[in-house]
């Protein structure tokens, strides 16, 4: 059985102390700031573009803007796109596979800037996903709608998810994302999300991806942000796969999802969005839970990078 | 105005990058981790009792059991109530100014160990609170229950602050001390808070006094973790001062919490309370707060020192 504290370390495994000389930083133009971690290995082997100045003694990677401040987004994303492109042409990374993947934002970029979602990891960068848990409390105990992912899926077949969760891209809000990953994923109607889901928090976290996962080059640094949404639904809104990504829903009581969550059975990250539900929810509390506190320190780890444009 | 970022960071102000090595680390008897950050000046004016060993090279303030391992609470705790209460006799500490306090645990002690409330910060342990906010949703907007903090008190006088909150003694719960707070300053039924209030999580940030601190030494290191309630109520309960630590109490609509809050009239860690309060409530939103991720990273700090005994 995995403990609870166990579960958020699984996703927050980069180590507190770590020293981290040996990675390359990656800075955009016009800005002091790191915004990623990049292992050499993945430095040695990117099919690196005019754009990227690489300084091998201080370990830096450094976007430079061919625009010269004329257009800094536009010059910025054409770098990205094509050192990916290339990457993946010449096919030299797992993670990438041989997929491109939709752009997602740089987060904390001065400019707005993005990189396809599967190549982020490569350079460290912050990803962004929003989860919703849906639920009813109505004529009975809470019961929670959790989905089970489909077998043909590249990452984490079969495992139980969050209700309703997907990657946020570029040109989207967190919570546009879960308004039309709603509708894809379990056919709940737009309005009723829009008027009643909650945003209620985000979950930081950094992974560094282990030898075990198959899909990753091992050691990637990978820094999660998880915007984190709630919708009380009565029992008449039944949720029902309509993509590819579930196989099914059940509806289970705080019990089955405990059992599921010692078993193992979620997709690591959907655990601790689940772990974060059952703390705001009083079901997790400080008079059950001996790492009550350090849990949710560790949910909401300040990452090394911005967040922000001006900070 | 004050923006919300600056709420936290007026509590969360110890530095991310500060240089730790100036202050003397406290220890534990049979315990290799480090509890508490003195400054130096405070180790200097302590009138130490043999208990505590001195290593004024590698900066460590060691607490030896003298009952080797027989009964170490016991003689911890003798030894913590010797120098507090020789420090209050000479009087040499403005912090706690001839007062005695109540005991309250050593957070992460591998054995139940405590020191007296006001005493804790000049050896830098978590101090741990516990508040709770009472609100009605009934037939209109949101409104919370605000109280206004009595003109004589030490601390914060006049300043508005949570519906209910406290300081955790050693030998009650958080939700033991919600219970009778609840009773104490709001005049809340029992009944209706044991059954109705829900944990929600725990804040945690650390605080550098600060000069203008009047209170209080300069630059003492304050680690707190404040378990947070919420209350929904309908309208028909109204909190009442019973104590004298309450002046009077507001049912305050969302918007007039905050317009206080950014006029700075809460007491800074009641305005943390109030912020995740709202963020926890959608109200506070990664499409109305820019700086969303920042602060709910910010009011979740990783303390430095160990939140359970076994870790």
């Amino acid at each position: 059985m995995t403990a609870d504290l166990e579960l958020v370390e699984a996703c927050d495994n980069f180590p507190y102390d770590a020293d981290t000389s040996a990675y390359f930083k990656v800075k955009l133009p016009f800005d002091d700031r790191i915004h990623g971690y990049m292992l050499p290995e993945i430095v040695q082997s990117m099919p690196w573009t005019p754009e990227f100045k690489i300084d091998h003694i201080k370990r830096v990677v450094q976007l430079v803007d061919c625009s010269n401040g004329h257009d800094t987004s536009t010059a910025c994303n054409t770098a990205f796109s094509e050192v990916v492109t290339k990457a993946i042409e010449i096919d030299v990374f797992k993670i990438i596979s041989g997929r491109h993947s939709e752009p997602f934002a740089i987060v904390g970029a001065k400019t707005p800037m993005q990189v396809e979602r599967f190549a982020a990891p490569l350079f460290g960068f912050i990803l962004r996903g929003a989860h919703m848990t849906v639920y009813t409390t109505e004529s009975e105990d809470m019961r929670i709608w959790v989905p089970r992912r489909s077998g043909h899926l590249f990452t984490y077949p079969n495992m139980l998810d969050t209700t309703v969760a997907g990657g946020v891209a570029a040109h989207e809000s967190p919570f546009e994302n879960i308004v039309h990953e709603a509708d894809e994923e379990a056919s709940l109607p737009e309005e009723l999300v829009r008027e009643r889901a909650r945003p209620c928090g985000v979950l930081t976290y950094m992974t560094q991806v282990g030898r075990s996962e198959t899909f990753a080059e091992s050691g990637l640094v990978h820094p999660d942000c998880i915007y984190v949404y709630d919708l009380e639904v009565n029992r008449s809104v039944i949720p029902k796969p309509r993509d590819e990504e579930v196989k099914e829903f059940y509806l289970m009581t705080v019990d089955e999802v405990k059992v599921a969550l010692r078993r193992g059975e979620f997709k690591p990250n959907c655990a601790l969005v689940m772990l974060d539900f059952f703390i705001r929810h009083g079901i997790i509390t400080a008079d059950n839970e001996k790492n009550y506190i350090e849990i949710i320190m560790r949910m909401h780890r300040r990452l090394p990078f911005p967040t922000a444009p001006h900070r």
